[in-house]
């Protein structure tokens, strides 16, 4: 099996690498080659040294898709794009990188199959920001896409072409929406959403941080190891079952900010909690009102997708995959 | 007011001229220029011929867009596209004339507006293909855009980049989600939908048609005169109210191909129905069974817009506007 990650070098394609060096396999069978792109080189895992190969490469640029086609990799991850805050500031920017970045790979797919026969498997990292308000309580399977960004817009664009290219047979691909990553490790970020992570890896490492938002806000969550294993179960899935609506919303946890901080109290205690400033900030509440908070999920978890069930344990896979197993205090 | 027609040599497109001809005022201002883009040279409406200028333009080749939007118009009808079939037989073409001559266009325009402030109202003519099977009974306004061909991918695709350009500023967008148009005039066609036309069109014409399905096929209707006013209205209409969702399903008329068959007894009498000829075609029968059959097209009722309420009205209009208001006898 020839594996190729595509945005290998961001917060969840390293960790789907290292799941990759973990497993050593995919769909049954051994593998035996791992191609990692990203616009800078990202990092080869040791335990699949000699059987991988990374490069700095930016697939909107000519030739750059053709390239990685070439290798005729069985299956790909793509999981490249610019964030949404940098999508909205640098309207062209986006429009290449989200939009003609994933249509380009698409593109250099189909004309290689012209060449002689092939049809990997495409899994594309989509998100829940192709929602935009006003939403039902709970955004069922069958809601519309009304993007408020134009993140969301690239997004959804790329989930109609990802089903189109697989209904005429040119790769068989799905689309799997994100829920926002929780606790995303790392520095604290100015994304309007950092707060989420924030306020909890902060704290477990005895580090104050800001909550902008009153504790009653809902949002979508999932761990980062819930992200992997929707990547890895979606590279493995019979898509038989799924037919021609090819991009699912992921399961997750529907979380008050509120819920958290009561999570973060049963784990790691009082001193903690009494690390989370309060500092509201009106105009990161007006943007987390715009997004969605609550998912009826359906289609993926019949098919076998899992997330988190409390923020107990998000907070204690944080603990596990990041800290060591170890609270600061 | 200067008016922009894109695809003015369509059926719908010269119809839409010819209506624009007749009023010579569109938002309560005279209309001063009429400029006619089509991939044939459209024809000039005597009534507007010393202010109308048409020109043949395949808004896909580099340039073209530039041009039309260096005129910056007022008020631009893009309804210019390849239709479904030639789109699902031709791949490559398909995504250049309805994806990449649309995007031509709304860059177009932005880049124009970078010059010198420009915001044009843009009309753009969508489908109700950009909806795929299965559905529910009535489709709602908040159903999701999963299409089964290119084409309807192609317009869904185009949809998404006119909400986000509108919501930019770019321009001021709406995307019409146009009903199977009937009684299409002309001649019988090859293509999958045209004998819901054929068999009232051309048994009103004294001539024989082919009837490919049961009676009990249920399909979503406009008139040609529906259509013309659904543009009408769109480019004259308050956009305020609509926000940030710039895409509706236009109204129709939700019909058995057996309430075609008794109108058309109402009005032209058994004779006319005995033109009728029963082919079953198990092809056309099952491309039929994956269209929609019903839409509750409740928020552009909401916004004005208005379509027949039954095939008696459909076939009246036709007979006053394409026959001269007498039937073949």
């Amino acid at each position: 099996m020839h594996v190729l990650v595509i945005g290998a070098a961001g917060m969840i394609g390293r960790k789907l690498v290292e799941k990759l060096a973990g497993e050593k396999e995919i769909l049954g069978a051994e593998i035996s080659r791992l191609s990692l792109v990203d616009v800078v080189e990202p990092p080869v895992p040791p335990a699949l040294a000699d059987l991988a190969s990374a490069s700095a490469m930016d697939i909107s640029q000519p030739g750059s898709a053709e390239k990685l086609a070439a290798m005729r990799p069985d299956i790909i991850f793509h999981l490249a794009a610019i964030v949404s805050g940098e999508a909205e500031a640098d309207f062209e920017k986006g429009y290449r990188i989200n939009l003609d970045g994933t249509r380009a790979l698409f593109e250099a797919i189909r004309l290689e199959g012209q060449k002689e026969p092939y049809r990997p498997r495409l899994i594309f990292a989509s998100s829940i920001a192709v929602f935009g308000a006003p939403f039902p309580q709970k955004i069922g399977d069958e809601f519309f896409s009304t993007p408020l960004t134009s993140y969301g817009t690239q997004k959804a664009i790329s989930e109609l072409l990802l089903s189109d290219y697989s209904r005429r047979g040119f790769f068989d691909g799905l689309g799997i929406r994100l829920p926002t990553i929780c606790i995303r490790p790392g520095k604290p970020n100015k994304a309007a959403s950092g707060f989420f992570s924030n306020i909890l890896r902060e704290p477990l490492a005895g580090q104050e941080a800001v909550l902008p938002v009153d504790e009653d806000v809902r949002h979508w969550f999932a761990s980062p190891r819930s992200a992997v294993d929707f990547f890895i179960h979606a590279a493995t899935l019979d898509l038989e079952g799924v037919g021609a609506r090819r991009n699912l919303t992921m399961p997750g946890l529907s979380a008050l900010v509120g819920e958290e901080i009561e999570a973060l109290r049963r784990i790691a205690g009082e001193k903690a909690v009494r690390l989370i400033r309060r500092e509201p900030d009106p105009v990161i509440r007006r943007i987390v009102e715009g997004w969605p908070t609550d998912f009826d999920a359906r289609r993926a978890e019949a098919l076998g997708f899992r997330a988190e069930k409390s923020f107990d344990e998000i907070i204690r896979i944080h603990i596990e995959d990041e800290l060591g197993g170890r609270i600061h205090g």
